[in-house]
């Protein structure tokens, strides 16, 4: 595959999507939330408890979208649907520092086994940088803890709004002087790269199919024609032209 | 010398001044400059030329702070700078691309030489980021042409003012989740770590008595009792027990 289209100029920057697309979020947190169980003696289906939280994202961030409430930082937004869950799940209530500890599970996912190694690469011929809707204390944090290299650290909290809103695509693109059109977003997720499509960025789509487990139907594939399409960062390094070393 | 007061606990993000304090902006610029003379024929007084640019710097800001103007980003008002010091030196007016790499000279300027393996050292133990006033793409160039391994890029821009304002430290403490107590500003400007200290900061002066050339006379020592008073960022790491390797 010819990693540029006619219509397109080698990009500048490579902005990420980051929770499933550098990150397992869903295996990081199941296994999280099992010793917490194990540590309180609380038994509870946890892998139905990950998909539970991470089904409440959309919903959350909706109503900032949509002008129901104002800008609130992902944190919050897992804090308020983590609550949600402990009555639902019928859940022993965790203490102030038990609940930290819940919250910052979202600071503490691994990245997929191919992305450091892709990122430097990546690194020493573009600008990588974060374009998630986690706000910068949550990506720096996640960012130490695996040791990702990013460049800037962009996305929602800059825009004051969430993806797929096309401010928060464009706010990132002005934060680094670029055109929109000098930008690629890098998604394992298609309406992501639609989005950034639309106000145009370049688009690179990096399946991860095992992101919500064994019964995964969505994005497995890419949808569209997207300008790479790809499976690992090692693979879009490659389609880059980015030197191994 | 005790790294840390009674009053003090050990802080968990470590913000820095940039121009001056991680950078030898005025050096950096009267080489561009120098060069930049050579290439076109043009004989100037580039260490005046330098100097006045950066004396434009304050008083552009000034027009933001006051709100006489909307936020502009420092790219801009460099921008706007150079325009005036062409024409009040009387230089043959840049083209369009010659502009372009004056105004990026600041993305491009020389750390002093105990940077970069300070800042290692500290980003073992610390949040490490810029607290500037030079926008994101601008420090996240800089950043990549000096090799300065940042977790935050933070600063004027996420507060839509300007230092000393208080606003623009209490937004990157915000950013990182953190009380502002739990911040600390490292500069190597009094009126920077007074203006910090009184949002709640801790504060780390290290000095640079040749950040203006031989006839400094501003900031060569620290004014105040602050919490840490150094020299180098590897007396600051070692001031906070960071390990040398």
């Amino acid at each position: 595959m010819s990693s540029f289209g006619s219509k397109n100029k080698e990009p500048k920057a490579l902005l990420f999507d980051v929770f499933g697309t550098v990150v397992d979020w869903r295996s990081s947190a199941i296994n999280e939330l099992r010793s917490y169980g194990q540590s309180r003696g609380i038994d509870a289906n946890w892998e139905a408890f990950a998909d539970d939280w991470r089904g409440l994202y959309q919903p959350s961030m909706e109503a900032v979208r949509s002008g129901t409430r104002g800008f609130a930082i992902l944190d919050d937004l897992h804090r308020e649907s983590l609550r949600t869950l402990v009555n639902k799940y019928e859940l022993p209530r965790p203490s102030e520092r038990e609940e930290e500890h819940l919250v910052t599970i979202w600071h503490r996912l691994k990245p997929w086994p191919d992305v450091i190694e892709g990122l430097y690469r990546l690194k020493k011929q573009y600008i990588i940088g974060t374009l998630s809707n986690g706000n910068i204390g949550l990506m720096t944090r996640l960012a130490k803890h695996s040791g990702l290299p990013w460049d800037s650290i962009l996305g929602a909290e800059i825009a004051g709004d969430y993806k797929p809103q096309p401010v928060v695509y464009r706010a990132a693109a002005k934060a680094l002087n670029l055109d929109e059109s000098e930008c690629m977003l890098v998604a394992a997720h298609n309406d992501d790269l639609a989005a950034a499509a639309n106000v145009g960025f370049q688009t690179a789509f990096v399946s991860r199919p095992d992101e919500y487990g064994v019964n995964q139907v969505r994005d497995k594939h890419a949808t569209q024609s997207w300008d790479i399409v790809t499976d690992s960062f090692s693979g879009l390094a490659d389609l880059l032209n980015c030197s191994r070393y």
